[in-house]
């Protein structure tokens, strides 16, 4: 998979994209991320990619010349399946979005800045507006990279023990319930008892029955969806 | 402000934390982010901080003495607003929650890895679970990084202009209305006449129509809080 990244501060993606999960994906050649810096494609030799907003009001908005001149150049050598634009205003990003994602060959990610990016680059270019969730970053960055780590880990191969990202929360519309290691008493506190002495079986009945009312508790609105709880 | 950072990765945040808004914050002396390295609390000379869990299945666990003795180290110079553990089981961070973070003094977060940490930590010591979204990734950090950066942002002085802020998506219950700038024709693709020569009140008007209408289309959940188009 190759996730290219348009952005005004591609140093602020160099750690998150070269360490961890995401650098063996990359070594593995499971994944292919590559940041390309909007200024690149200003419009003027002092690197001007943004402008005042029209009608006023504080806050700059990213141009329409460079961004368009960068997808442009970049659709030359790639067809990407989806030109993603990071906003606060998107559709919301989920489990279920980055099970689909990860299915794909070729994205590009849009960050924005300031006040965002012109509208009519999300009329003419971009063809899906993803929101990681309900509040304001300094820019699309951060958005980008939560995204590329989301999809990445999900590429066969990428993580140690495929079965993991299985029962991870949200891929079965559950929470996922709590976990213990050694040792079995801490301080005076006790790993419930059955994770020591259940069977396999028991176990498997008794962490369903934690998902659930983990779920129940905390995010009643996971079990909304109709056939959630008929899958067990 | 004083945000503490426990991670078995303090480099995968070096570059979010060091460039762009949260460089400036930090320079001004408005925010004061350090990470510490778990593994200098691991249990032997190995760096161990996670063992497999109990009940078998696959993902490790992180265990309870390196983050008890990591936390109870920390809490000796600071005595922390929040102690705030990120984990796609807890509440879903919005808006509301950045800016009531914004308003403590010091807070600790913890990035969970692998399968998440021992419960009995969640229990003993976690005063706030947060989830940056509905969908898993390799680890807290960029959850962190989102959190770190939604809250930071919000410091007075912070941001250049002020006023900025308080018209982002979501401070007033709405999306944020499009935004243009020049040039105001851009390949036939022209900037609504209104933001040429409305008059201020005028575009005002258009501005939040554009956002309640976007809403609408975009985030009908958004409007079904009773007072949200009251405010006007």
């Amino acid at each position: 998979m190759k996730i290219d990244i348009i952005t005004v501060l591609p140093e602020l993606l160099e750690s998150p994209l070269n360490h961890s999960i995401m650098k063996r994906a990359q070594d593995k050649g499971l994944l292919n991320v590559k940041t390309y810096n909007l200024r690149q494609w200003a419009v003027n030799k002092y690197g001007q990619v943004d402008d005042y907003q029209y009608g006023g009001g504080a806050g700059m908005v990213m141009m329409c010349e460079p961004l368009a001149n960068a997808i442009d150049t970049l659709q030359k050598d790639t067809k990407y399946d989806e030109i993603i634009y990071l906003t606060p205003d998107g559709i919301t990003f989920n489990q279920k979005i980055a099970n689909a994602l990860s299915l794909k060959e070729n994205l590009l990610l849009i960050c924005g800045h300031y006040k965002g990016i012109d509208e009519r680059i999300r009329q003419q270019y971009v063809t899906m507006e993803i929101s990681i969730g309900d509040y304001v970053l300094s820019g699309g960055e951060l958005a980008a990279a939560v995204l590329v780590d989301a999809v990445g880990r999900l590429l066969p191969g990428v993580l140690n023990d495929e079965t993991s990202a299985l029962f991870d929360s949200f891929q079965d519309d559950l929470l996922a319930p709590p976990v213990y290691t050694r040792p079995a008493d801490f301080r005076g506190l006790k790993v419930p008892e059955v994770l020591l002495n259940g069977n396999p079986k028991i176990i498997d009945e008794w962490r369903y029955e934690q998902s659930v009312e983990r779920t129940r508790n905390r995010r009643p609105d996971m079990l909304d969806k109709p056939d959630v709880l008929d899958k067990a």
